[in-house]
């Protein structure tokens, strides 16, 4: 059973979702790193970037009132959104001091005043439908004017290094505030970032993902890392300046499977990919914000490898998690879905109990959902990871709410608008959002607040864990 | 959209859904030809059954009223169930003339007391739950004082021929007729039979198909044929002596596609396997009963093969219709089920407008479904085989009901358990049925009377005919 | 290292192999039951034999002389052929009496004199290259005056029962006897027949192969199965009055390994499918021919068969031996081949062993082969399976002989030409043979008379026992 | 048939054959872009390369004289090898001037004489054998003092830019004069440079192969492949100061089919990637060395790509040629090898006719085979590419020679080991080469100088073109 006020959403970001009209300027978002590293010439000739351009997509920065209707229809009762950081400072914010009193009077000059409109009626329309809205202020995307990320890749000199810098975390802070400052009487639930930890990993050291620069830098990884953590507490004081709204930070938590029951390496992965983050940032959150799509099953690796302090001694076994076939089975014949994530909820049920006994802050799953166009595993996905929230909850774990990611298909980064995560399908062209079947399961599970109805039918055995 | 008085509803049969219980005398149907059939050695060890036993089923006979609650729970407003001939007649009837003035109280006499008052009972539950009681009276299995089907199987000398001998009609009038003659003011609509032409086809053609008596004899799959019309014919004027109810015939249709556009092969194909037996029974029908599936895809053959009259000159292509590999992909690129079946709703349309081109009769669709254990298509299946009934509707052919296939999964003859045919998940061991995704998916359907809300998304194209 | 005498060849049968033109009086063989149970209608349609007719095969009745070229060209120093009994009696030899001192020129009243000279011709041909001339006189096919494979499929009252019947042992004893006499003075080495225990237990127990009658009867798979040992018998003593030449048998052996190495099922199936014939015969034996393919996988039944006296209590696993995918790949990850057989050489070696082991006679490898159309695994299976000959001989094991399925393509039985056996590619339509690749590999091993030069080079692990 | 003067060998690489022995220092070639490029951690985790390293190979450096047994076992009589620029010139040869006409001297002053005696002995050994020496000079890898494939790669500044570099030609001359010097009684036929294109192509471009630098630049792209030209040409006029021996270049070969025959992209595929570099050295070659392994599919592209002055009009479909799935099948249903690449024998055919009406040279297949470690097609690749060769010789395009890549198993650059392309199978912790079968057909073909033998024999119908 979930509680009368579990909030059951869906989230959105701003860059996956705005862009619909290539013609509509103001829909456009090319202020951002990721709209210039979609569009590179190299990056498409060699595949790491699909070729998908963002403003061809769903364009829910013009018809946010039908995606607000359809999670209201559904039952959903939270709705958590991105803020693009580049749309509301279109240009730098480094000359106005974190020091000057008028700080946020100045930032008010710079701004976009047209952005700033904008979202206030898009939370105006979440709340006026009696949804919680929660607001996550940075999604991957960098502003420009911070990152230049071809010429990072390229190795050419710049200083706009991204979150290498170390201007980053102040010139978020700033941002953070400002929003704040700007959002205190509607926005019931922040966030300072996602999943910071894959942008390091994926910026600069598993630089074959396709995720901006791209230049491998273990030393860089480590580092970005560190200025996102030191960004995140710089804006949770920030903002707590203006409300006393909760301020938490969303992170995708992977749970670890070892050959053999390794402790040693289990120990190490954990800490690089899920602690190494969090602990630094564990006094500056209100709450976890969980995402979480599957786990990752890992081996020791004979000859580690430095990074920096850290000695890297163990590797991801493909077949399994994240690294499987695209549309078929994992190597433990669970599905994988069209991105090739194996089907796994007990990881779910596993990390949330190792996240609550290492920080015992209240969690909310602000990500979970599935790459299935034809929506053949959708209703089970969800059911089977309600199931391992519900056992969490069971076990006294403080799970307040599950987010599922998403109510419409998105822009799946380097792979594109091949992999839909929609409840409902969405049409790009026509811009129509048609619920899948997965979507009045849903439904029926947030009407009963309960996910009951469903057990003792486990097609793919994901429900005896 | 579907009409105020449209029915929406499923079908059971007696064999596969009531046994479930090997303990309970009176669950168990011993006098059947088919409870001989698959729990025979020779068949067992050459893989012609599945060895799965049918006594281990689903147990509707003991837990009819959770299934028809489950029907009203899901917006049915009708049940097609069977009724078993040897159940009511556990020895021969042969002694009792049809020319007997008392031919129904003598019957009586002879009939099974416990058997009667239990159909009475399921009726009485359907009819307290609002249902429309659609009752059909022949669903394969034959009593084996009419039918010994090991012996004809082995070439042994015998007078059971089953359906091949010319008693059987008869013995099927008087059956019908005093089942007429006991439940006429219960049932709703009343069907003689279920797919004649299978028991023919699989019985004495296409032997493989593990069927009773499977005894390859193309005279005998054509007498077979003929009796069962006839005994469709007698039956039904000895229902509408009790009744003015409607009578009709439960037929599976096959669409046939051809390769070449071959009119001539085509029309071929429709006669034997379609218009062969229902010509004979045409003015003996008040409506027809549509059971469809998939189609076949046919080509010519070389070298025809003679069956008595009839010059076969066709033959089926695999990788279509019904001889698709099992859960995969038709040639067609097109989804195939568990039992090996494509998904092809313009099958569906295409025969409806044939049927009712031909015959110019009142159409329901009697069985329609998917062996689907997972679910991952049986909600497409639903919605774009109700598009092809809608479209058909819409262009005048007059439909009037659609029973899936089925509310909980069954027996599936030679195959066993292991084909799931059901809207509900059906526990075998605790006898529960657990409403899977696509149940709720109807549901919405039913109580929408419309399918409107799911055209746009077709992530299969099954809708674009 | 194979030493100087010991035989190298190939092995063909009659049926398989004589047939090339339809057109051909003398070429056809209408006499025997597999020419007319591979004709059958209800066969064909219900796929229980491919549709292939024999009469369009390779054609060695008239090309012989081809073959044995090849075979001489190729470094080969034995040949077996098989006699068709169908061709020497085309009619019963029923009314000559075993007992009758002139047994001998009746019968060769009643035996064709055409077939006669024609065998000669053969075994003059094959004396003149050079090569070892082995004959075998019984390889699956029966007189249609023995056998009526039709009417005993049809359960029909017939007394042509095949080896079920207590005549035919007579019958073979005469046969055997007279060709004997025929041909003592060319025919290097004897057997009476091949694989007797495939015969009957196709014939009366797994009758899904498609091999005549297909009569599911598991006392008559053990009486046809005695009736044959009873004829090797006799013929033994019949063979033996004539000439001092070794008469043997061959016998298709197949390993057994087991779920758990449980060692009563291993011993409960290899007694069932090896020795039960075996034993019967063992002392009219000079030598065992042993045919392999593959071994079975096998687990315990948990509820045992009873066959007569015989309890079977285990059945074979599909995903192994002879039960794979064809053209693919084992559950053990080794290759299957287009029949679907798991490569497994060290089978052979075991069953080597264990032959000698019990009957201690010298052994010849009468049959070894793969169905490989592309020729992408025979020159490994070929080296693989001498290297387990070379294994038992080194061990102690006499086995002197290795004669290769096949030298040239064969009719595969149920299969037809589908299962490409042949050393040379045979072009059925040119009757032209032309070596593939492993035929040229086979040529420097017989040469070198050793498989030294490919050992350390074992691309799928065949080679490591 | 093939004259008697045709040559028949194979080609083997430095880089890719010499080293064997990590403790060997004399053995090792650390000086070369390559060497430590695929030993870069950042190119390892993220599978740009294979993580095998070269210093684990074949050991020819070692072991030359059994590989020249094994080539003069087999038949051959000719073979090439590479002669490895950074194991001459350890250091720049940039001080000593090109016009100086004590040059020759002074390289020798330079040069590593280790090194110049270790290649005279492997070529006494190849001429004492019989068979003729092909030298070629450059086979991918540069010398570190000219190419530093990280710092490129990273984008970082350097002066080591490798063909980019206009130093790069003169440097080569430099070297290809000073090995003609050394070699000039040795060598039987010189090639400047082994596909200039892959390493453009691959190095500039497709960055995705990893191949160094992997730096995305269309315009190094261009220039890199110039500069390759010019090289070559100024070593054409070097080489032939000093011998009469014919002076060739190697260059891989693609034949193009289009999607709907589209002449233009043909046009321009063709041009782009055969002609554009071709064109510019067609007046200083003796000699057209051809490399074929496959062909590309390609369509037109929608929105050409400007690389300079050149558009780009198409792109290569997936499914065929080089862009198949490892060990599987074409979209065409012809057998793709372990590396991905399509069997197409009729590309070969077609490539060589184009290439004798553009240039009218002389011809030799210098490089032809498959990654196939079971040896399961290598015997029909082998027949069907001299069946493609042969039927350019009948139609008057003058082919002298076939060399096959390779005889033993090599280092496949950025793939590793895994890629077995030898005829002999090696067993690189052993350096042992055991012949594979295909090394005996090899060998059969070349005693008869025929591949007669194997006509009318093709599996996969790669012989009816």
């Amino acid at each position: 059973m979930f509680s009368k006020d579990f909030l059951f959403g869906a989230s959105l970001s701003g860059f996956q979702f705005e862009m619909g009209n290539p013609n509509n300027e103001e829909e456009l978002d090319k202020n951002t790193d990721w709209f210039v590293w979609v569009r590179d010439l190299g990056n498409i000739i060699n595949g790491k970037v699909s070729g998908d351009l963002p403003e061809y997509g769903a364009g829910y920065y013009t018809n946010y009132k039908a995606v607000h209707n359809l999670a209201k229809e559904f039952g959903m009762n939270a709705l958590r959104i991105g803020i693009e950081w580049s749309r509301i400072f279109k240009e730098s914010t480094k000359d106005i001091s974190l020091d000057d009193p008028n700080m946020l009077e100045k930032l008010d000059q710079l701004a976009d005043k047209k952005a700033i409109e904008h979202y206030r009626d898009v939370l105006e329309d979440i709340k006026s439908k009696g949804l919680v809205a929660i607001v996550n202020l940075s999604h991957f995307t960098l502003p420009l004017w911070l990152h230049d990320p071809i010429n990072v890749h390229k190795g050419k000199e710049t200083e706009k290094l991204g979150w290498v810098s170390d201007d980053a975390p102040i010139e978020f802070a700033k941002y953070a505030e400002y929003i704040a400052w700007k959002f205190k009487d509607i926005v019931d639930m922040w966030s300072s970032m996602n999943e910071p930890h894959v942008v390091s990993q994926l910026g600069y050291f598993q630089t074959s993902a396709g995720f901006p620069p791209s230049y491998f830098n273990p030393s860089w990884y480590l580092k970005s890392l560190e200025n996102q953590a030191l960004a995140h507490n710089l804006a949770y004081d920030a903002i707590k300046k203006h409300t006393g709204k909760p301020v938490g930070v969303i992170y995708s938590f992977t749970w670890y499977d070892t050959v053999n029951n390794d402790e040693e390496i289990f120990e190490s992965a954990m800490f690089l990919n899920n602690w190494n983050y969090m602990d630094r940032v564990k006094d500056k959150i209100d709450f976890v914000g969980v995402n979480y799509y599957t786990r990752a099953v890992i081996d020791r690796l004979l000859v580690p490898i430095k990074i920096d302090n850290y000695e890297l001694n163990w590797y991801t076994l493909s077949g399994y998690g994240y690294s499987c076939v695209e549309d078929g089975f994992a190597n433990s014949k669970r599905p994988s879905s069209e991105i090739g994530w194996e089907i796994y909820p007990e990881g779910l049920y596993n990390i949330l109990k190792e996240i609550y006994n290492r920080y015992g802050k209240q969690i909310y799953i602000t990500e979970n959902g599935i790459a299935d166009s034809s929506d053949k595993y959708r209703s089970f996905y969800i059911i089977s990871h309600l199931y391992a929230v519900e056992k969490a909850i069971n076990e006294g774990v403080p799970v307040k709410g599950y987010l599922h990611w998403s109510i419409i298909d998105n822009y799946e980064w380097a792979k594109g608008y091949g992999k839909r995560f929609g409840l409902a399908y969405t049409d790009f062209e026509r811009k129509t959002y048609i619920p899948r079947p997965s979507m009045y399961i849903l439904r029926e599970i947030i009407k009963e607040r309960s996910i009951d109805k469903f057990k003792g039918y486990d097609p793919y055995g994901l429900m005896n864990f």
